[in-house]
């Protein structure tokens, strides 16, 4: 285990950081796990406390702060933000709301995590990037919630790409591959719909893959041409609270708003090519975040299915000894391991959340600006901008706007 | 998500179930994350409230309390034992003395849960089973901690064989391989002296896969044939405290006194032939276990580097079409699954501990007898005795005592 | 193994089918192998006969022959044509000079089998094609040589799309990756120049994914949008002959003319997305030919490292127990496998030409259409050309003529 | 593909080696398809001739000479050796005639190549190993045919085992598991009768996984413990010609006198501990014949369903990058691929004749013992036997006879 001794001797002797979350379904959930177990198996110099969690239906809010820990519930997220005894906001609601919450939080003098996509749009994100680079400032800090940049196998990815194990890029080729939505049967969620969730597997997926893709890379895409398709464009309207992904139909039926799978080839900075596919119908593949790099010394490759292992060909190798290896992601010496199990003792996806509110916590401790910043999510969203562009535009190659 | 409602409102509502934990290293760490999270994921008649640790050195077990989130701390497991307030003893210590705090702790009417393997001996797990036998009459339950009765896919492996997928059983071959103890410089931890360890990779690792061996199958070892050998007989000395699986070396040496790798060949009850392997000089594999079962009408596979997938094969189905199919153990079917993440978002290693926390809160709230019960960790410990017995006797086939 | 008997008697007393080939580098290697072996392994109505093999280099040639098994040697290929004992022409040449010489095989009366790409242009492949069918009407049959459609385990997954298991497709996705020109210093071979080639990666690589796509899907690309690029266009000029594969450099340096490799996305006429990528940059990746389908009711996946595997989901089993099974396309009721060895023998690269031997084989003698057609083939250069088309013309989307 | 020159110009220039081969049936195919193919990829220093094939019904090795391409039949083994023109005598029969046919080949001054096992016995295989080293003295070369020396992926195990990258090794093991044998209305062919196999799985499998651990390992076996078992002990008459795996069923049965199953532990020379398992009766497996090796210095792994491939652990090189790569053997530099096709276009089991062909040929033609000799082949025997006599003394651990 290897667990750092804490000098002081005491967790309570630390730094509060009081926690208010707005939102507590899926992602919510999530959260709640990692603020909870973030403190108990990592040294911080702050305590993360949870404060405050806030919802519309009251009961609901009052169960899910039992349920994980809160210590109060809200109903209106600007009584939230109001509270003096909250010092970051933590935004888990549909993308609609982002901008209006994290602004006022921002306003407020809140850190604010924000979960990804930054915003439904390029202009929302502008606005929320500038107001976070103004809190800046006067100390607040703002992060976009991108949690498979926390997995120890992406880490390890970009370190060794960083480190030059890779040489110049030649190719990028990333999936995310769901099915949920291959029975059309599956009823009209708010993730179906473009006023409440912007986009479809292009916003929900593919920003995970582009901001992926980018870090682990450690360059942009400069440009994209893109092709993206709603093969099921009316679905039986849900029945009752939804949770997004999973939700009981009625008789009704409504119109699908949002793209059902999102394809883009494109063209990093460095002049490496890309291929990106986000879809929701790949029957089979459950969580298939797959990502490949090529460079001119050595390639690597994930799979979020198999969290736990990187995959490495090192091009100097000998050819008669050279061989795609699966590195277990596990030692004590690959990122944030030294804190978990022995080798071999493999981690969950939920733990992206604790190394997430790990990294945050030290950032807001220290004054320094945590990654993945509003910028970067601005950056993102233009990226899916361009994609949409050129999906309109009959695929024509689109600049990304910088 | 899914997670069930609470009739009731409110997890402070439920009556609480008081843990005192004994031990603080590896497997203390675990338990403690299991009993802190088991509440917040799955629906509990009883609320686990972390009440004490317990530990030898003050300062540590106090830094451990603040650590995992214990209330209090104790240096005497006989004061944690006297505790009113301690409704559970959870025994997380080296084997050789869990059963003098298992029979205190039963004599003193507390349920007990106990990690593996659940003595070091025959006779001291006889005695553990019969205490527990008289103390189940008095309405206190006790269980053996073997943790990978708790992965998703064992469980799904045991239920698939309970529905007789896999037919007659011919053939059950398991390893458990680790490569901790390939440097002949890794010092002599206490799992390297059989006083306090009682065996090497047998008694370790052995005692995992013959319990996950029998349970998947759903029948027992009838007897075995063994060749145990140390490869390494002479280890530096450690330096300060150890976790038994790190360490920092000193200048003097002692004696390995434990196995480095045991294999046996066995006959399960039903006829199937059986072939184990525990060792801890497997290169390059960190935590390998893994095991497959062939039926007349099927096989499973499972390794618990992939922790969140089971391998089947279907010998039903035309041979045009069959195949070992990869089933993503992440469904919300799939054994506690409902409480968790989306398809593909897989569990890690410690999720084993917030299930087995769930199964023995449910069992206690029952007045239930838990599986694996005192008597199964008894009958895993008679079938180490016979693999030691058969390699103290040129490896002739050795029966199982009943 | 269960070979078919065969009536007559005797291999002999067939009628020969008498082959003449021209090319004797890897294409010739490989095709000579098939040749000899089809009659060993296949009940045929016809006995080839390896007849005249040509080529430019006289003593090459002469030395080739011997190798491979040919009766005769000649060094121009208008003298092959000429020969009365010629009855098919096995053209194994670079593309630049495929159209020349089928087009006068064929009118010389000759069947011809001509190996992929078609030819290096839309223009030749359209003549050529004409003359197929005009040919066609004489009773000569024409083949082009794409020879993964003759892995046992691609007309596997073809009959399983064809009988409906995957239902409507999503999504096809494709790479054929190799790294072979990854080091700078690897010659300018003739596949690097494209009045030899036609085109790089594309028409090599690109060609053999776009045929297997649309062969597997039974259905065709309706359009693409591409992006190409060369990232070496200055390589050294080989010395002394070279396999297209293999060289040995001189001071001397040359452009690059074609691809290094292409990115292309499209549409299947049924409105599946399609993703495609083909490159000789990908370090490690030696012949990953790879293939993905996803449909409504199941999803099939194919790899050219692991030839005897076939990956299948069946969307339609319940949940629970559903996953990607990995067929091993070894049992006798696989395609062409009854001819072969007892179930779990895997079969080799070669095989596919032995395979396709056979099927010309057939086809002649029943005065059958052999697939595929010239007419596939010019389809396939339509959809290359649209592909080059796109790239040229900013990726915009670009129908693939008919 | 660099086939190397033949610096006399002429295949046919090559003194002829004239094989005249005893049986026809599965084996017998594959050694007429490593005959045929050898001088067609290898320079070889003789030309293999396929003079004669010998069987006892006229009519099948008539067809089976003009299928595999011999220029003679003979319908008895006496009349095949005493014919002049036959220099090496190739015994693909079952295993009760290899004493008869190899001593009386030895004794008319042929060559012999004998398929595995060497004989049923060790009697008869001290026999052959006594004659071959006479015969050796008078210019004669005798092999045995343990073709799973020849896959190039073990050929680089064994060379990497004994360029010291395992360094010491502690374990090795090894199963072969096939499933033809799971339904028991499969008939009773004469691999199921102990008068014509000499033994089950074990003579069949555990021969070859006997054969090909020392060899990789580069050391022998010093000891055995063994269980073994026949799970279905009466099985309906084959009707008609059965080729051993495949037959048709008639209505009267008889009694299986061979193992269906071969389980034993043991010690190499150096200490290694080993594990071996064979067996018909894993559903699913079908050819899965797989070897692990760990040493203090690395790892290797090998399985034949994936024959291209070879799993390799560097446990020198640093732990964060370290991990088994696959390492795909198809290139250059590889055993036997200088001859075959470009990097990732893969081989087949088949291949292993031809590499069979290759060797002997060249030990012929050099006068020198080719590997694994008689003596070898006896070796083997004597590890069954002392497995054989393990399981019927209650597994007691039984020495190899030296």
């Amino acid at each position: 285990m290897g667990q750092p001794q804490q000098p002081d001797g005491s967790e309570g002797a630390k730094p509060p950081l009081r926690i208010g979350m707005v939102g507590y379904a899926f992602m919510g959930a999530a959260h709640s796990q990692g603020w909870r177990t973030v403190g108990r198996v990592f040294d911080l110099p702050r305590r993360p406390v949870l404060a405050a969690i806030c919802g519309r239906d009251a009961d609901a809010v009052r169960r899910a702060a039992d349920r994980h820990g809160w210590a109060a519930a809200e109903t209106d997220w600007r009584d939230l933000i109001a509270r003096d005894d909250i010092d970051l906001v933590d935004i888990c609601t549909p993308g609609d709301s982002h901008a209006e919450i994290a602004l006022a939080a921002l306003a407020a003098g809140k850190h604010v995590l924000c979960e990804k996509p930054l915003a439904n749009t390029v202009e929302e994100a502008s606005a929320m990037t500038v107001a976070a680079e103004v809190a800046y400032r006067r100390g607040q800090l703002a992060m976009v919630g991108f949690n498979y940049r926390r997995v120890p196998a992406t880490v390890l990815a970009r370190n060794m790409v960083a480190e030059g194990r890779l040489g110049t890029l030649r190719h990028i080729r990333v999936t995310y591959l769901q099915d949920w939505l291959v029975d059309p049967e599956f009823p009209l969620t708010w993730r179906l719909r473009k006023e409440l969730a912007g986009s479809g597997a292009l916003g929900d997926l593919g920003a995970h893959i582009v901001d992926l893709a980018q870090y682990v890379a450690g360059e942009r895409l400069a440009g994209v041409s893109a092709l993206t398709d709603t093969f099921v464009r009316e679905r039986p309207l849900p029945v009752g609270a939804t949770s997004g992904l999973s939700a009981v139909s009625s008789a009704g039926t409504g119109q699908v708003t949002v793209d059902d799978a999102a394809l883009f080839t494109g063209r990093f900075t460095s002049g490496a090519l890309a291929s990106f596919e986000a879809t929701r119908y790949a029957t089979g593949r459950k969580n298939a975040l797959r990502i490949e790099l090529n460079g001119e010394r050595g390639s690597l490759a994930f799979d979020l299915e198999r969290l736990n292992e990187l995959s490495y060909h090192d091009g100097t190798e000998p050819g008669a000894h050279a061989g795609f290896r699966r590195i277990l992601v596990t030692e004590p010496d690959h990122p944030y391991l030294d804190a978990w199990w022995p080798p071999g003792h493999g981690l969950g996806y939920e733990h992206t959340f604790v190394h997430q509110a790990r990294d945050l916590v030290h950032a807001i401790a220290e004054g320094r600006q945590p990654e993945p910043s509003f910028a970067d999510g601005l950056q993102v969203q233009r990226v899916l901008a361009a994609v949409e562009e050129s999906a309109e535009k009959n695929s024509v190659y689109t600049t990304v706007a910088v």
